[in-house]
């Protein structure tokens, strides 16, 4: 792939999205298809004055290895040395970038679900609880792979697939802009403004209505909206997601009731899940039904208590140019930008306010799924009673 | 590459090397270019009962970035999870797994080797201590790459080249019998007898002389000869190299004086030393030269007090398989079982008895270089005065 446009994401990825500044430590979350790209950041964060880029490399190959021959007994064994890792990187306020693409299509077809459930490396406990604490300037970037291109664009020959998948995300990015940099500044400012008006409103409740879907999401008293970018405790900016064309806030995880209909399908580590339909009670996803890979979403849910409730909702308006491809990327860093969305598990403490903290949900797991598109509306009420339209028709209403 | 002929090296590496129990935690180190290799040995792992198989994969090309381009203050600094990772894998009594290749030619050519002398990862002093102390069953494999089989074979195409080199790979670990585990048993127990039959002679230092050589080297009061296999301080055996065709001893790091002109050139982290040329004065290396590399290997001795002292001083008779292909393969695992060698640095405690323990080098590098051949007779003379011929012709004198 060109060379020139790999050069453009790393510099993007370390400048723009983690911020990395001179003396700190770099992880570069980074598999074995990824090769090209890590080199290109690697290059970029030592000359932005890195003090050390450490790759912590991990091989779903192996993985996948591990998910069919190993003693059952062992699964939930997790080394120590991944979390210990990570609350070191979180001591040393390190910058952290994660580079987004599905693993091979298939890979994991062949794995008993309920097994796979039990392994979520290389995701652990302290890289969540380090990452959800602000103490690390944070981004991902999509990389593409042709495994990746194969599974966008399965018609056309490897190398145009690959071609293809790049100049779609070198747009998306905003790489083919003369100043990348500039033009994340001014969509951060764009986003940072719908969020201030949608926490101005002062929301009780969001409710989502279309095909298959009627959804009330409660939100927490203090629930705030965020986009547009993240600040660490030190006070460092960054941009968590790259590209980022979503606002999204930290909902009451007891208060989601309803169905939904997903309007895209989601890759989770490996198994495409088509067709989902989700229903609530009492903040619960008590029904979770698929056309395709619905087990292997209730097995992740089943994690922990908060892993069936939510914790995040977002939304996305039709201004981004991700949304105008009308193509499905088959990954959640591009899919949750181009339509609003919810997510099962975690929510991110800075969604709400200090008196709520205790109450956003603390699950070790998080699972965007889209619900949103032309066809759904979205409409809200504010905490004296009235009720607003937010987005009809992909436009803001407010 | 043969996918059989990989799986049959896997096998070697986890059954025989190894020896990997039911139940253990297998490290297996790791480079971009080993990942078919790393995928085989997880399999065979896995299926062999381990607990859970982890890839410290390392990427030269990263490091290289390092030592180019990274702040000169920084590059003593070692990320700290790095040592505590193989002290958590000693804790753990784990199974650790190494494969050998030498990095892509000339990779480091450009980089001041004053600076990378200051970076030995992903080597680390918490790794050559629980290395030393026996806590872990380990083993050192061959791992054919492209990049190997060009430097080994320059003037072959590049798939004869590689398919040429893992010929002459799976001969040497005798890969080609029937039963390569009986195989290695069988020459296992001749390197013991061996190594008894010289430790029985209670030699107080050997001398070697041939072409550019005329190098005495002391052994201490209670050195002993080690050979076809070790065992954990639990008492489990494995096979730190394969192949493996030499038995060794753990010098006196004071006593070895003379010149010595080594017979095969080396490779250090990337650099061909080719040449070289050592005078010893009461222990250390007083002059290092030679035609391509003295520099790097300067630095490497520069690490600290033991750097430029014995470790290690073995002999490699004419009867294995390695010596008889009369190739080069810049690969110390191969190398240093082709010709009686000596290393700088670290020594191995278990070629002394407890007595000497704290007379050993304690160095934190390990390096090799061959000092043997046809034309090299090595004497040596016993505690009692008597002068004995070890080797001459590449045949056992004793």
């Amino acid at each position: 792939m060109s060379a020139e446009l790999m050069r453009r994401m790393a510099e993007l990825a370390v400048h723009v999205g983690a911020n990395v500044q001179p003396g700190q430590v770099v992880s570069v979350g980074a598999r074995p298809d990824t090769l090209d790209m890590v080199r290109a950041i690697a290059e970029v964060a030592y000359r932005a004055g890195a003090r050390f880029v450490d790759v912590p490399w991990f091989d779903p190959w192996v993985k996948r290895t591990r998910l069919l021959h190993a003693d059952p007994d062992t699964l939930d064994w997790v080394p120590p040395w991944y979390g210990e890792r990570m609350m070191r990187l979180g001591a040393l306020s390190a910058a952290n970038i994660a580079l987004a693409s599905p693993i091979t299509p298939g890979l994991m077809d062949d794995v008993d679900p309920a097994r796979a459930a039990r392994d979520r490396l290389p995701a652990t406990r302290e890289g969540t609880d380090v990452v959800m604490s602000g103490r690390l300037n944070w981004t991902v970037v999509p990389c593409p792979t042709p495994a990746w291109a194969a599974l966008v664009h399965p018609d056309l020959p490897p190398d145009a697939a690959l071609a293809r998948l790049w100049a779609d995300i070198a747009h998306v990015c905003r790489l083919d802009d003369d100043d990348p940099a500039a033009s994340w500044r001014t969509r951060g400012e764009e986003l940072r403004a719908a969020a201030a008006r949608l926490t101005g409103l002062g929301l009780d409740r969001l409710r989502f209505r279309g095909p298959g879907t009627d959804l009330t999401v409660g939100l927490l008293p203090t629930s705030r909206w965020v986009g547009g970018g993240d600040q660490t405790v030190d006070g460092l900016r960054h941009m968590p997601n790259l590209p980022t064309e979503e606002v999204f806030t930290t909902p009451d995880p007891a208060r989601t009731e309803g169905v939904v209909a997903s309007t895209k399908p989601l890759d989770v580590a490996g198994t495409i899940i088509r067709g989902l339909r989700v229903r609530f009670e009492g903040g619960r996803a008590v029904e979770i039904a698929a056309d395709h890979g619905a087990e292997v979403l209730r097995g992740r849910v089943a994690a922990d208590e908060g892993g069936a409730r939510l914790g995040e909702v977002a939304l996305v308006d039709g201004s981004g140019r991700i949304g105008a491809l009308d193509t499905v990327f088959y990954d959640t860093l591009l899919d949750e930008n181009a339509a609003s969305h919810i997510a099962l598990g975690a929510g991110y403490p800075n969604g709400a306010g200090p008196e709520d903290r205790e109450r956003v949900n603390a699950s070790q797991i998080h699972v965007d799924f889209m619900i949103g598109g032309p066809e759904v509306t979205v409409t809200g009420v504010t905490r004296d009673g009235t009720e607003v339209t937010v987005l009809a028709g992909g436009a803001w209403g407010v």
